[in-house]
């Protein structure tokens, strides 16, 4: 394709659901993907756009100088990078690792392509396969600036907004994580409600609209509560934890008069429980964040 | 006040910060207000600005038919309501309970009021008390619709908006249970994703732009999960369950690793798993709402 003859050639090593949109839509901005998956079959679609099928890991790698890895865990992505023959190709190459993992073993994977000669770079999706290469998708990076602005046009060509967040290696990680930890933690929130509304005779749709206008006020809360964690002043004027808890607890009585499990409100409400034991009753909420992690 | 002639006269039972507010707009729409609270003392300012105070619950009520109450819980409503002197004073009056409690104790409620002749609806205020008066405010009720319609104008007199979600007298209360639930799960993964953060050196204003990112994604994700839970369909498509799982053993272990509490998630990953046991590892999270109440 003479319109990809100055663009970066990129290898992707891992077809699921993920692998295969990163790849079509470096496909799409005429870039030389290089794709290989550890089961095979799964480039077919991929190919007949314009990938190259690699028959191995070691040809996949030796393709590009920007290898993309996203497999279920960074331990399938170090089971297929630690390969002997794979880090020898891999010497003199970037590695940008979109795979959701720990900060933990990111800055193990960095450690580990240190001491062979490569590149590292990682980085976290925080959006679903179908975002990939529209405007919607949200990627989030972290390593060495400049290799991170050598690969940044091939990077951009997978579309949405990349951040870079900083040189420690864990940061995308870290930023994936506790996004994922609000996300998952509101969801069961809204299960939760879901199923008690459905116990007292209240359909999910009747209480959708509601739902949503919570859901609405949470970004300036979010906002407002971080200069509080940051700055270490809880005020609870507003709203005092102890005014929480008590409807933290009534929302444990409902869910149990109805045979609900409410495991979830039971231990956000002992962490209440927890802070105002503590003497901290009139502060916010928020000083929850503090209390999380005493020992 | 000439401009209260034809407006009704109202009467707050309970003081707090919230009582004070709904007695405060009372007063400022022209209301002719008349206050009382359990322990002298708060009524000062209210009366300053044209609230009559009484002396007694009895005198207080006598002095309105329409008699809003809002203190702590049911159970100090009732410690007011259901004094011999108190209750015949209501009889032939309404009230209109603002009070945040249980749907089971609403009809309690209701079923003592109906017993002794006297008007009853339940309501709840989902909004901080500086909220009153303003167009932010909102009100839920429930109860007999001709008795709304009927104290519609002056509970208006409270700005914001109000809305009557049905005639079944636990619907308020249902609503309010629900949404604080939502709201309550959803401020702890925020703590929690705080204190991971930090533990990793991330500051809270750092996460906050990508948290209200995660939050505004959430009300398309509860309109679509509430058609899925009605319907019974939880499509995994985009996002299985076990991916979700294998994202939240990441947040446990990332926390606990910083010695940081994962109660929380530990209660999500321990109903997704639950849910991915029961053989339903390819839906999506929302089937969650159904494995909640299984008995």
């Amino acid at each position: 394709m003479s319109t990809a003859s100055n663009l970066p050639a990129v290898t992707v090593l891992g077809l699921g659901p993920m692998g295969r949109s990163l790849a079509g839509a470096f496909v799409r901005a005429g870039l030389r993907t290089t794709v290989w998956n550890r089961t095979p079959g799964k480039d077919g679609e991929l190919t007949a756009q314009g990938a190259v099928g690699a028959v191995s890991a070691e040809e996949a790698v030796s393709a590009s100088e920007l290898v993309v890895v996203c497999v279920v865990n960074n331990e399938a992505a170090d089971a297929i990078l630690r390969q002997d023959a794979v880090t020898r190709a891999l010497k003199g190459r970037t590695v940008v690792n979109l795979t959701a993992d720990t900060p933990e073993r990111a800055r193990g994977t960095a450690q580990w392509a240190a001491e062979h000669g490569i590149g590292y770079l990682d980085g976290a999706i925080m959006t679903p396969a179908y975002s990939i290469g529209t405007p919607e998708a949200v990627f989030l990076h972290s390593g060495p600036r400049d290799l991170y602005e050598q690969h940044r046009p091939a990077l951009e060509a997978l579309g949405g907004t990349h951040t870079h967040l900083g040189e420690e290696i864990g940061r995308a990680a870290t930023f994936d994580v506790a996004l994922l930890d609000i996300f998952w933690t509101a969801m069961a929130g809204y299960a939760h409600a879901v199923a008690i509304a459905r116990a007292e005779g209240v359909t999910a749709r009747e209480l959708a609209s509601f739902a949503q206008g919570i859901a609405a006020i949470l970004p300036p809360l979010f906002e407002q509560f971080a200069e509080d964690a940051d700055s270490g002043t809880y005020s609870g004027e507003i709203n005092p934890i102890t005014s929480g808890a008590s409807t933290m607890a009534h929302v444990v009585e409902v869910s149990e008069s109805h045979g609900i499990d409410a495991s979830v409100m039971r231990a956000v409400e002992g962490l209440s429980r927890r802070v105002i034991g503590l003497g901290h009753g009139s502060d916010g909420f928020m000083r929850v964040a503090e209390v999380l992690g005493r020992r």
